[in-house]
């Protein structure tokens, strides 16, 4: 395998200005933040997957992807292995591309990138990710019982550690909870019973037992809900477009402290 | 939209026999366990995406992962909708697919679901995971000493919350760690490693700090690595993967305490 590029080492976090409540007081201060970024593998000059990941050992990732996915099984059959890393590109040229291979791969996405904005890294999320304009505020006493709410609604989580949960809640309770191994479908299966049942959700909260990371944020811009509260942790392009797209994202909400992210205004406290 | 089927309640969860350390002995229990199941969408009669999933509230998941692919915005596009769950198909026919919609949607997989067996629901799997058959054996001390050496050099995770961490390992020390925001990635990444130095596989382990999902056991069995040690939750279609593929899943290690899930015979207390 010929790698053309020297790969550089790219810092694996970055830091954002956040809104930190300690228990008595809130208190501005810089986060430590996981970075996330979109790579789009190109095959033979074909767009083959585009994943979202930690920009650090691409050479690795791009190759052990590949292997995954059943394209290779030595590292000889990648003739090259370029890298774009500023664009976000991997260009792959194999030696024998087999015609099965290429039909049977498990694609994981089919990726269009956007010329504008590496942020919105599909043609899809484009077209239906929107800004969130809701006049709604939430104040941090509202963030710890909603969070803990769902918390205590998650007996199956208990019971197999295994679980995502995630609610659809006014201010003040949760309407509709749902689990799920998958983060995502959690969501998705929210997503779609406000759809069946036609549901407001300019008054409505999103309450997440899962990391926020883009694809998170950017289903709960779809879902059209302004508010995503989480006990876990953030990536940055999460809230880059978190910041985009009109959603305050409070984070690591544990016991009696929390983490305000984006569009604080919108958290009495924070005004 | 017609729903023709109705939903009927499948269990969230289910049980396991497995080996149980408790900080002083070995003793066989049942454990709770979530399940994981595949569920391929067919949007009028072709093959649209399969995902992973708990099985429940399938209707409102279809629903709610069309809407965030952006094949509809809203439910009455949907003509009908029913359910085959015990093979796992939901069948849909949309009122006006949009070619557009078509071509641009970012299909998360496209799996072809397996005629023989529903647990390699990828034609890629069958063809590239293989059965492990390692002679190695560890010893309880080895699982703990492993997962607290990962711990340990995951200094980002600590900052961020938001790494997944993934190491190569013999049974006593970390050869090579990977860390990224996406649990696939780190394990791709290792596995890259692997091929591009050529390290033999057959007297190492992976010790990971995600949950071990099907896709995580899959990937475990691709790179040829015959343990796989977490300190989160196996689902039940990942233990039965493991199982028929040979792979020892230790889970929930944390403090004294770790869970011996499948091929037992392969640590040296619980023979």
């Amino acid at each position: 395998m010929s790698v053309d590029d020297v790969e550089l080492p790219s810092p694996a976090t970055t830091t954002w200005s956040i809104h930190r409540y300690n228990g008595s007081e809130v208190l501005p201060a810089e986060d430590t933040i996981a970075v996330e970024a979109p790579l789009t593998i190109l095959l033979d000059g074909e767009e083959f997957a585009t994943l979202v990941y930690t920009p650090s050992d691409t050479i690795d990732l791009v190759t052990g992807f590949l292997a995954s996915e059943g394209m290779i099984r030595f590292v000889d059959q990648i003739e090259s292995l370029s890298l774009e890393e500023d664009r976000g590109f991997a260009h792959v040229k194999l030696r024998h591309l087999h015609q099965l291979s290429r039909q049977m791969v498990s694609k994981r996405f089919i990726g269009s990138c956007c010329g504008k904005s590496r942020q919105f890294y599909f043609h899809n999320d484009m077209r239906t990710a929107k800004t969130v304009t809701t006049k709604l505020s939430l104040t941090i006493p509202q963030c710890f019982h909603l969070m803990s709410e769902l918390q205590e609604q998650s007996a199956e989580f208990r019971a197999t550690g295994g679980l995502h949960n995630a609610a659809l809640c006014t201010v003040s309770e949760l309407r509709v909870t749902r689990a799920d191994i998958g983060r995502h479908n959690a969501l998705d299966k929210i997503y779609g019973h406000i759809l069946r049942d036609r549901i407001p959700v300019r008054d409505k909260v999103l309450a997440f037992s899962g990391r926020v990371s883009s694809e998170v944020v950017l289903k709960t811009s779809k879902i059209g809900v302004g508010f995503l509260l989480s006990k876990s942790a953030p990536t940055d392009l999460a809230l880059r477009l978190a910041h985009d797209l009109g959603i305050t994202v409070v984070g690591f909400i544990r016991k009696d402290h929390l983490t305000v992210y984006t569009h604080p205004e919108r958290i009495a406290e924070c005004r």
